[in-house]
């Protein structure tokens, strides 16, 4: 059942929606007939993740960068595969019990991701949306579910601070000084089995964890070309489609107890809420940003927040899916967001577009 | 209505599957209660491929490497940015008709795709599958058009020689001497519509377009490790994926008029046929393969063949969709193929695993 929160008109007006027979609603978004549901959840994070201020929350902290392997790209793909194996684990299921894996990560060719799930032997999509990848993979696993073509679905990314910054910016040996508008990439990953029936592990009391709709990102470019301010980067890309799904769905903000950005970090909140405000959307009660929460900005020296597909993956596998079980937040927005260029685009010096997919996720009892 | 080519038998078990309620079929495969079909496609190609076997077949054929670009990336772009709006043009659609759009390319970080296909403002997934892509974008596409999320999505692709040895293997200038068993990445980009409505442009008396079915691939590793042979590294997983689609619609290679691998080349071919003859498959009469066809060996050093994310796109909707209109064949299971390596993953001496997904087209009257 639809719990209502925010105003009864708002709630009418989705309900009306739905009923019209179609799956999709306004110009850029999807509302689902029998949303699926979210029935486990894995969260894999390396040793500053889990010395901030959401450490408590995560499955597991690696203290070694290396999780035990070579390099930094292999430790990656460890950790996604250990963010599979968990979710599985958790879930009871075996690799036999996924209809499909959707995934990707950061690394030219997502390497991180097709060593690290090859063993599972699971038929495979991977995406790229940057660090908006888990929004991808959970908007397009919850299209699969819904749409009968598979009972459950894996979707999982990863990012590793040491690989990002080997990629994107400089060797880390040249000890660069980042500037203060520079994020720190999150070393993780985060892992969602998306089902077609309610998850038989909750507690008694439990709500349901459900993905109502979504709103699929274009790709947007403001000029930016600075890869050391992501934020900037990012925060048009997620202000068109917040702005998008309030207007497909006819909502305001109080809709949402939370709308969720993945990396925007302090500089991209800032941007976001004012391009909002100048449109006469105020988030300001509702916005939260995975970036700005992951770390301690005073202590941790991270400059602008966390960053990377981890970042947005960790903090919604380990602390808003608990916040949602709990009921603390019964209706989040969640809007990862990222910044699509790669070494060679910025060498070339092209601009730095974003992307950014919102998934509508709700408590339901 | 679905034509009765191969025995009646085969026919028979496809309607008693699909009748029974599932969209999955098997282990690994789903079928399509209601076909989407695919109302147009483009293929822009570059000046080798002009000038190649299936050259006359191209919408258009580029001379200029740099498609009047300052750089491959910006021309890798641009093919692709012509693919879409030239789909576009054929189907005399526009961008606001178009649901989604489901690309990706070999640049690291999809370059490619975000940059070629950004000014269209269309909500967009970017996937990777390397050379696999087209047959992953088209998957996902008429999944997503079957599942009522849109009317009518465009999938896409490219790939640029130059890019890709810049990005794969060894600077241009070098002049580095290719082993025989070296492929030849193709320049170019191909694009498909794919909708919920027959395609209202054709000609009296051509058959539809549609796609039945698919079988997604797992990531599959043989332990190839040898970058200058692809060939090799993806005949595995075209082997596992062939295998499970017939195994899944209980049919026989000559259910298809036509299995055709994406860019195995001559040395993949080989491997592919005498891994399916080892358990007691013999494609040897329906297989082909586009990495074989786009080049003439011969004239053109090409060596093992063409290669690419754009071979088996630009080879599909050029060529194979023409004989398919012409009725010439009448089912073709269309799989291209991906070797899953980056610059790092191969200087890090891993492996180079392969996927490959199949899309089951059919042309009905």
């Amino acid at each position: 059942m639809s719990e209502s929160v925010g105003n009864n008109n708002q709630e009418v007006n989705i309900k009306k929606r739905a009923r019209k027979g179609y799956k999709s609603v306004g110009k850029q978004s999807i509302a689902f007939k029998n949303p699926p549901y979210i029935i486990a959840a894995s969260s894999i994070a390396g040793k500053k993740e889990g010395e901030g201020p959401l450490g408590e929350h995560f499955d597991q902290v690696y203290e070694d960068p290396m999780v035990g392997k070579n390099n930094w790209e292999e430790a990656e793909s460890e950790l996604l595969r250990i963010a599979a194996q968990t979710v599985l684990n958790k879930a009871e299921l075996k690799n036999t019990d996924i209809g499909y894996l959707i995934g990707g990560d950061l690394l030219g060719q997502l390497i991180a991701t097709s060593f690290g799930i090859a063993e599972l032997q699971i038929p495979t999509f991977g995406v790229y949306g940057a660090c908006s990848t888990m929004g991808e993979a959970m908007v397009l696993a919850a299209m699969l579910v819904d749409g009968e073509y598979a009972k459950r679905i894996i979707a999982l990314t990863s990012s590793h601070f040491a690989g990002a910054e080997k990629q994107f910016r400089f060797p880390l040996d040249y000890g660069t000084q980042r500037p203060y508008s520079a994020s720190w990439t999150v070393t993780g990953s985060g892992a969602v089995i998306i089902g077609d029936y309610k998850d038989s592990k909750k507690k008694d009391g439990e709500p349901d964890i459900v993905i109502t709709g979504a709103t699929t990102g274009k790709i947007i470019d403001y000029g930016i070309k600075d890869s050391n301010n992501m934020g900037a980067a990012m925060a048009p890309a997620a202000f068109e489609t917040i702005k998008q799904n309030l207007d497909d769905f006819n909502i305001k903000p109080d809709y949402y107890d939370k709308i969720i950005t993945g990396d925007l970090g302090y500089v991209g909140k800032k941007i976001l809420i004012e391009l909002l405000n100048g449109k006469d959307y105020d988030i300001s009660n509702q916005h939260m940003d995975c970036g700005i929460e992951i770390f301690n900005q005073d202590t941790q020296d991270t400059h602008a927040g966390g960053s990377g597909c981890g970042c947005a993956a960790i903090t919604f596998t380990g602390y808003i899916l608990k916040m949602l079980r709990e009921r603390v937040w019964k209706r989040v927005l969640f809007v990862p967001t990222g910044a699509l260029l790669s070494q060679t685009s910025f060498n070339e010096g092209n601009n730095i577009p974003g992307i950014a997919h919102a998934v509508m996720v709700e408590a339901r009892l």
